[in-house]
């Protein structure tokens, strides 16, 4: 195992979704439970996969101008409203609705997440940069006993992720200059917005994020500064 | 000891700079180191006190739009370069000048603060709600091990308490309504500015503020929610 040497890193910054926790688990968790009572064949690890590929073009949207910043709560919302009624699944009272809707709230972390985290805080600060609402990354945080320095959203720069004002924002907010930060995401478009910053970045290999099945390009690369297949194994690369 | 119950109470927000830190004995004490080479008979307590003193006039200047949004970070350092001209204590190099000030931002956390916050967590989402620039909070922080789930800064609202914006900000990015969050601040200004919002408030005494000898407002009042001589106090008081 090499041990690379970065005598300028002060503080990582962690994509959220996907990277740091398993949103897929945890939804299809969260809709088997709410279900329940129902006879339903459904495939719920293919409903969370459309669910959430959803989200990315509503983010897209507003990143284009097309739609003013909108909170995630509310993008994740109407996505699920959109795919109960394709599916024909509108029996889902808006109790239940809200309920399922909040689960993207309290998406567990990776089982190798609280220790790599506990390891690398020792030496370096530790915050997110996701494009969850702040709100979210503070549930999840919560509920995961995630134990970051600090918590920053793309909602602090009423933007999104690749947008460079998310990145200058955390930056900025920890007071330090991109050589001193490095990124780590599960998603190489987010490690390329930071690199092109100056900022170090780091790769998590996430083969799980869209189930057994899905299709995630876990290709470790020599352009990102670390690549790594959890966060302990991120820890070790830095000496942590 | 009466334990309050606030049912629907769900975060508190705490001030940092007075509140959760002693300010005056971290600084003075940086000050005798930085001057410990020269033979200075200079009451560093009393200095800290009136470079504390600039302070607020700054932050009112920014309030009442006479002058741009400034880090706390640049105001202070203006102001001990104002302090050390008027003392004739010019010698003091820049380097000198920039490790004192960063002082500000290894603030120490009064000795009940570390094991109060533990205690609130487990049933509160707690984080800071303060005047400090975002780095310096995170600095604050991460020096005195404070567990925060979220830093808050009024950097954060571009204005400065007791602006309502910054704890309307507070309470968005907590996804919470005001009277699910408490303010918890040794300076009734503070309170009485959450309180004209909604919030709960907790009033948290700090006789040492500004040293022995200083002149600090101690007394509890009916208006707050709850009155505590500090964070083991509250966190009883809360039932923690």
């Amino acid at each position: 195992m090499t041990i690379q040497h970065y005598p300028d890193l002060k503080a990582l910054v962690f994509d959220v979704q996907g990277t740091a926790t398993d949103f897929r688990s945890t939804l299809v968790e969260e809709a088997v439970r709410l279900s329940r009572s129902r006879a339903l064949e459904i495939d719920w690890g293919t409903f969370v996969d459309e669910w959430r590929g959803l989200y990315r073009p509503a983010l897209d949207a507003v990143l284009s101008g097309a739609r003013p910043w909108t909170s995630v709560d509310l993008i994740y919302r109407e996505a699920l409203d959109q795919l109960l009624e394709k599916l024909g699944l509108t029996f889902f009272s808006e109790e239940e609705r809200r309920e399922l809707n909040f689960g993207w709230q309290k998406i567990r972390p990776w089982p190798d997440v609280v220790d790599g985290l506990v390891r690398l805080k020792k030496n370096y600060k530790i915050a997110t940069l996701s494009n969850a609402d702040v709100s979210a990354v503070v549930n999840i945080a919560k509920h995961g006993n995630l134990p970051w320095d600090a918590i920053f959203a793309a909602e602090m720069a009423g933007t999104f992720k690749p947008d460079p004002r998310t990145y200058n924002m955390a930056m900025k907010y920890l007071g330090l200059r991109p050589h001193e930060v490095m990124m780590v995401a599960c998603h190489k478009y987010d490690l390329h917005a930071a690199k092109q910053l100056g900022m170090r970045t780091a790769f998590v290999a996430r083969p799980l994020e869209f189930g057994p099945a899905g299709k995630v390009d876990t290709a470790f690369e020599a352009a990102f500064d670390v690549n790594a297949s959890d966060f302990l194994h991120l820890a070790q690369q830095l000496g942590c």
